[in-house]
């Protein structure tokens, strides 16, 4: 495949073959995720709200679309390589996962500080975790280095052809599931989620709106769109751990910048309340870097009347954690 | 519409006209509920295990379908008397959604001990909540006083055809959305949900195998299947509070006792531990007296490899009481 100028390969139309092979290779795999009506959430907003329950993947979270497909795209030299990783959340999970599935050797570089309840399901999956110190740049740097030594074929969580064509199948389930135009919700974190998803929808259906979401500790995407070009934070804490990043992709930030409607910031308050009403309200669990889009959508202007979609990108929550966001609430 | 013999009238076909008007009536006011492979389940089974999502619904379980059915039946009546039922859970709301739905009164007798969790959501649903002593007695007879009082329409929330034909229209969604034989598990309490299903799925694929689960606390229908008949056992205490009945209804027995493999019971832990599990590797928020399905499916003897279908008939639980549940793994 030829990659010519990627970085500025922003144009929905130029995605569209390589979204459809993803699906494609990635059919026998998955099969559709459910998108619910929300009646709380309807009523609330005084139009459909629609939920697209990414939950409902294998490992809890839609990082398994890009995993697999970045793995199935070079099925023969990841067979004979093994892969490597770095990610402490749901791309480490899915690597585990798809790898384990297809008959591939994983290595994923985790820092020492990670959930251990996402570190155990990595394990679980079937993953290799390799540790390293508790900074970022310690994570590139190890993954390098195995890489170099061992000759494992990296794989990208988020700025890659193959992650963003993966996620790029989400779009295409959602102009299945939804007939008309609709403005969607989708976090961002370093960006292949919404770029993807951004790519698939606006060529199938340019009157759809997209919004970007992030946590407001951690608003690297929208810093880098007000700066024009990729801006590297500092990471914050945050209960939104999934959305934590160095700086948008350099492939997926001109996708942002050119197709999405805007970045809405979401408080710590803001999500946990967003995780419990899911909970209580929608009887789903989901992580609070997934309930960052309800949250966005509880808070956006009012007055619009097409459906409005909201990505649930992952579950992925520690079980102690969800019990104290449902402990705050009452 | 004639009613003869209602008790003994356990023919599937003879109910599927009946059936598939429900479905029709529904048609405009419910979707069609997901059903999810679990991952985690049909590895652990090593077969598919597929959940049937009714925690979706718009309040949160089945008893939606019943409660629109048998409104909907008789919805001019309704409309100029109002309705009144007897229920201190899910079909306490589900009557409640679904008469303010269709612009129709509702009047709810709960006992005084409900949970205040359940009450909130009835009333503000938009039903009239009447509370009454603490036992089965006093709310059939504060019911009775306020039927033949006020002229209300009772709405019965197991017993009646068209709460049977309600339930059923989750069986014919079953039918569509698995292509094979499967085998099913369902929650009983009174017997309306697996009546009603079990009428709808034996009438389209009768090679499909019905499984019954109870709590060990309240074994009603397994009692009663015993006996050769509705016999009344002394309500206990259970985390399935939604699965406490006094005795099975008089036109969901036979239809157990001619089509039902057998019912089977669980043990406080075992609902315990598949709600937990649920939560952590489903990301699913399911009430004891729906997980009990997932839990027998667990205990279920190995060597079969037909899909095993799980009805998820509720998710609401209180947030304190999944927080114990949550801290009690962990």
């Amino acid at each position: 495949m030829v990659q010519r100028n990627l970085a500025q390969r922003s144009d929905p139309d130029s995605w569209a073959g390589e979204i459809a092979r993803a699906r494609e290779r990635l059919a026998v795999h998955l099969t559709k995720t459910p998108l619910v009506e929300s009646d709380f959430l309807s009523r609330e907003l005084g139009r459909p709200v629609l939920l697209k329950l990414e939950s409902m993947q294998p490992i809890g979270a839609f990082k398994v679309r890009a995993a697999l497909n970045s793995i199935l795209t070079h099925l023969d030299e990841c067979r004979s390589t093994g892969v490597v990783t770095n990610s402490s959340g749901n791309f480490a999970q899915a690597v585990a996962y798809a790898a384990t599935r297809l008959g591939v050797e994983s290595t994923i570089v985790m820092m020492r500080g990670a959930s251990a309840f996402k570190r155990r399901r990595t394990e679980a999956f079937g993953g290799n975790v390799v540790l390293c110190e508790d900074s970022f740049e310690a994570r590139f740097a190890a993954t390098e280095r195995i890489r170099v030594e061992t000759g494992l074929r990296l794989l990208h969580p988020y700025n890659s052809p193959e992650t963003i064509a993966g996620n790029g199948t989400l779009g295409l389930e959602l102009l299945e599931q939804v007939s008309s135009a609709f403005d969607l919700y989708v976090p961002i974190s370093g960006g292949g989620l919404i770029a993807g998803t951004t790519l698939a929808v606006k060529a199938g259906r340019p009157e759809c709106s997209v919004f970007g979401v992030q946590s407001e500790a951690n608003p690297s995407m929208k810093l880098s769109l007000e700066a024009g070009r990729p801006v590297r934070t500092a990471p914050a804490p945050s209960l939104a751990d999934a959305l934590t990043v160095l700086e948008p992709g350099s492939q997926t930030f001109p996708v942002v910048q050119e197709h999405v409607e805007s970045v809405e910031l979401v408080s710590e308050e803001g999500m946990a309340s967003a995780v419990r009403l899911l909970a209580v309200e929608q009887k789903l669990v989901v992580e609070p870097g997934a309930a960052v889009s309800v949250a966005a959508a509880l808070a956006a202007p009012r007055g619009r009347d097409r459906p409005l979609v909201c990505v649930l990108s992952g579950g992925n929550i520690a079980p102690e954690s969800l019990r104290e966001l449902l402990a705050a609430g009452s």
